[in-house]
């Protein structure tokens, strides 16, 4: 079995967290930048990453997520927050950033660059924001086999308000929505109901389908 | 550096495959099971992986995908597919499936799969689908690197008409609706104008914000 494979059995949603226990700096560096170098649609990493470490911060997201506890008890509190909307400016400002990394501009990725405004204009805000939102999935993906590989525990999470998210952290003003938040930390040595019980799968001819 | 971080850096969204190369069963196989294990909302996994090899059915791909020549030189195409709903029957396959597998009944869990039952068929069909859509991103997620770790190549696309791939692969009758494909192979030794290119990313502090 390999290593990744390994790490992907090892992990599972945390339900309950050690609150004395810190991920360490180079660590978390690591998680943070398996996602930074996620790839995305167009290159345009349409989403941030806030990590919240702040107690005041956490409480009060935690009373907008069904009480969990995670949120409060873990190490490191990941938010990721895609764009509400793939503006002609961003769209700009990751093909400016291409040029200036690369040193050149590219005519084929020029013409690239005013087709896909013609796209973004055309699918409008909300299409946008579904589309950087999923980016932030891939984003997800990473930061998960992150932190397994790390040994890291982490909790996927949906269950909280958005909007009540988004004015906490200020994101309305960034022009950026929450999606889906990470916390980070190590497992409780007692109370965690899910540590000790199977993951459940679809088994492999429930879920692929070979066309050949 | 890690090996995941060194993977993250050696893949790029592949432009030009050799189509004389395969990707070994095994390889293959760790790929899609990385992809199976991939954490989902509420373990739903509200999505399928189809594994394409046949030519006449790629060609057929490749015609509704802006003619991009990966989707037939490359080893294996993966396409994600999302559930086009999730229906109370499909709630209640993974909590069966659950129990099925952990060999008991759990109140906590029969009192969330009521709950979740409650919040799906609130959100309605397309909400639903929006959100088997963000789920079949992460698993995309796990695909890119667990192709980089297996130094396979791939190229994540949504430039293709997902309707008429609904339509060639027989989807709608699945109920499901592709989402992302991915070529899996190895690079061409000549003619892919992306390889020596710099990956470009924002840097850390245009990507990450930290409150503390």
């Amino acid at each position: 079995m390999s290593q990744l494979i390994e790490s992907l059995q090892w992990r599972y949603a945390t339900k309950k967290y050690d609150p004395a226990r810190r991920v360490p700096d180079e660590k978390l560096e690591r998680i943070l930048e398996a996602v930074r170098l996620t790839a995305t649609t167009s290159g345009l990493q349409p989403f941030e990453l806030l990590v919240v470490t702040n107690a005041e911060v956490r409480r009060k997201i935690r009373a907008v997520s069904w009480d969990q506890a995670q949120i409060t008890d873990c190490s490191h509190l990941l938010v990721f927050a895609a764009w509400d909307d793939m503006t002609p400016e961003r769209v700009n400002m990751m093909f400016d950033l291409t040029n200036e990394t690369r040193g050149f501009v590219n005519p084929g990725w020029e013409s690239y660059r005013q087709k896909l405004l013609g796209i973004v204009n055309e699918r409008g805000r909300e299409g946008n924001y579904h589309s950087a939102a999923r980016q932030a999935y891939i984003g997800l993906g990473s930061a998960l086999i992150a932190a397994a590989m790390e040994k890291v525990d982490a909790t996927p999470m949906e269950g909280f308000d958005p909007a009540a998210v988004d004015e906490i952290l200020g994101l309305p003003a960034r022009h950026l929505r929450s999606v889906v938040i990470l916390p980070l930390g190590y497992r409780s040595e007692e109370g965690d109901w899910l540590v000790s019980l199977e993951k459940v799968r679809r088994s492999r001819k429930n879920f692929i389908t070979e066309i050949n």
